[in-house]
């Protein structure tokens, strides 16, 4: 059974609390929009795409239950402000500002038709926010296909031994997840012979998160260290190295987790293939370079203590970036997109000729 | 001042507890060779060459005030049952037991001789432990010299920037250290812009002890995670890498805490110098590559938890090998020994003329 981060049926919403992970797995029921909006200030459900579709999906539940308003009027005006009230839990995340404005605007020109029934319209609402659910799941399962196609093909279809950085799956998006996406679809056509996963320091997703989804799926892995990969790749025989993205630019430079820059090096010299791994939502074609990326640097206290355990001696000064670049010319295997995968060079033209389609 | 993890003077033997680092700074006596067994035994001292510095001297110390063996035999055969004892508290250190063999013999061939004084015997026998303390000091001193004049001699007498792995300095030697002794001679001649030093998983020497050191010398230095070094390379003008090495085997080839190997690829990468500094004790000839170095593999728990914190998920499997090896090829900059700075093809012929003319 896949890890489903986010469980959600018409009326009944429940997520995977990730503040007790990985040492507890609980579920934890999300009943309205109010409990929307504490679970993610809480930090019980992370990552942008996942913050919007639980936000969504809260408010959709209690719509679901909801005779309270029985107008047009009255339920849009809800509506719209529950939705304004859940972009206030994190307003730094823009997906759930993106997706209030989106359904905001549907429900205003919804209640603005003449004859319009209070049924229709929360059933309208609450298909949209199931949408987000399933799209961000079916992207993410295109992508895992592709890049499963892709890195066996360069393999003559044997079974593969597969390096992933940072967490990049269920836990990171709406189910099944981008670079990990990958790992799963390998694993469902049995041709994963190993995975590893790094522990990504300073704050552990990979030991934490990715070792806890690669456990669950009961797919062969093994953790090691941020420094053990160049040694890894010169003992074993690496297949290929597939990470995630949180930002790809218009030359196919990519912004990802610290330490991605420094495996796509170590894979460059053992001459094993590297992959980006993302949704087309991903790309930035307004940025030209890497360069042009702008940086977050976090707090120091990431590397220097451990669930409030001081480890590294005091009065020392960090340098803690959240994140680096690799250039597009270290991306060696391709960037896997729902559409398919292709060269960084690429990326941007193929893009949109796929974006052109799909509309 | 000078961190001293080892403080003697004749008569007088504490050392600093490394079980409380970084977060206490604690000196402990070390009064006789029944507490020398103990500071070693429980690892309150470590590393080969300090544990039987501290050995030999703790029963110096004993010895300087001992007059209950009034006879030459009798002192001779106290000291050989007590070094006989030290080599006991941790078996597996090859240096402590040389030590004692070398010394009892010494003692032997002494008490046999006619007209031997019980006062000539107690004064050679301290005079050769306080001399493996000031050899080792004396050998890291020269390893530090030739290391700063090969950098400064590359960076045209400007002040450098230096990043470097693990823990090589005053606690894991007798004193001053072989890497992190490089960068104490820089700092003395006003040479360092600034160190960095790795975090060092799994074992965060860099963060522990490392950090500890730069911050007590004062030199201005910064801590970063293991995966941070490459994208450090492209965005700092960082001048060398200099680490330190457990066997420098017949053609060049090093083993070194594990992450040495990856932060070599990530310096060839950027045309950074990568310097390895080791006495010329490290240097194995029996060995002809690096192939031949046997990895030692340290438990998962190191990996999994942080003092006693479970920090990985349940059931993940590790892999934790405790070095790897740094081909030849990728030591750009060369091999600091006491007796100069070799190239990695030239180490073998070079250390055999220093050695003929030391002797």
């Amino acid at each position: 059974m896949t890890l489903v981060a986010i469980k959600y049926t018409r009326g009944k919403l429940e997520i995977l609390d990730q503040l007790l992970l990985p040492t507890q797995s609980e579920y934890i029921p999300v009943k309205n929009s109010g409990d929307g909006w504490n679970v993610i200030k809480k930090m019980q459900v992370r990552g942008a795409p996942a913050i919007a579709i639980v936000g969504c999906l809260s408010l959709a539940v209690e719509v679901a239950e909801d005779r309270e308003h029985s107008t047009v009027g009255d339920l849009a005006h809800f509506i719209c402000d529950r939705l304004h009230h859940l972009v206030t839990a994190r307003p730094t995340a823009v997906n759930m500002a993106e997706a209030s404005k989106r359904l905001t605007t549907l429900m205003k020109d919804m209640a603005a038709e003449s004859g319009q029934r209070v049924d229709t319209l929360r059933e309208r609402f609450m298909k949209e926010c199931e949408d987000m659910l399933e799209k961000d799941i079916a992207v993410n399962k295109n992508i895992g296909k592709y890049g499963a196609d892709h890195i066996l093909a360069q393999c003559k279809n044997k079974p593969v031994k597969v390096l992933t950085h940072c967490n990049t799956g269920s836990l990171a998006t709406a189910g099944y997840g981008t670079a990990l996406g990958v790992v799963r679809a390998l694993h469902e056509r049995e041709k994963i012979s190993h995975a590893y996963c790094t522990e990504t320091r300073p704050y552990n997703q990979g030991s934490r998160l990715t070792a806890y989804e690669l456990v669950h799926e009961k797919i062969p892995a093994t953790l090691i260290c941020d420094s053990m990969a160049a040694i890894l790749m010169d003992q074993q025989d690496i297949s290929a190295v597939v990470v995630g993205a949180d930002r790809v630019v218009a030359n196919g430079d990519t912004a990802n987790k610290i330490g991605t820059y420094q495996l796509a090096i170590a894979a460059k010299h053992h001459n094993v293939p590297f992959y980006v791994a993302c949704p087309s939502t991903t790309f930035d074609p307004n940025l030209t370079s890497g360069k042009d990326i702008e940086i977050e640097e976090r707090p120091s206290g990431e590397m220097t203590s451990v669930k409030g355990i001081r480890v590294a001696a005091h009065g020392i000064n960090c340098w803690n970036p959240a994140f680096d670049i690799t250039p597009a010319s270290l991306i060696t295997g391709g960037i896997i997109t729902e559409f398919g995968v292709f060269s960084p060079a690429d990326l941007k033209a193929q893009l949109a000729d796929c974006l052109k389609t799909d509309n």
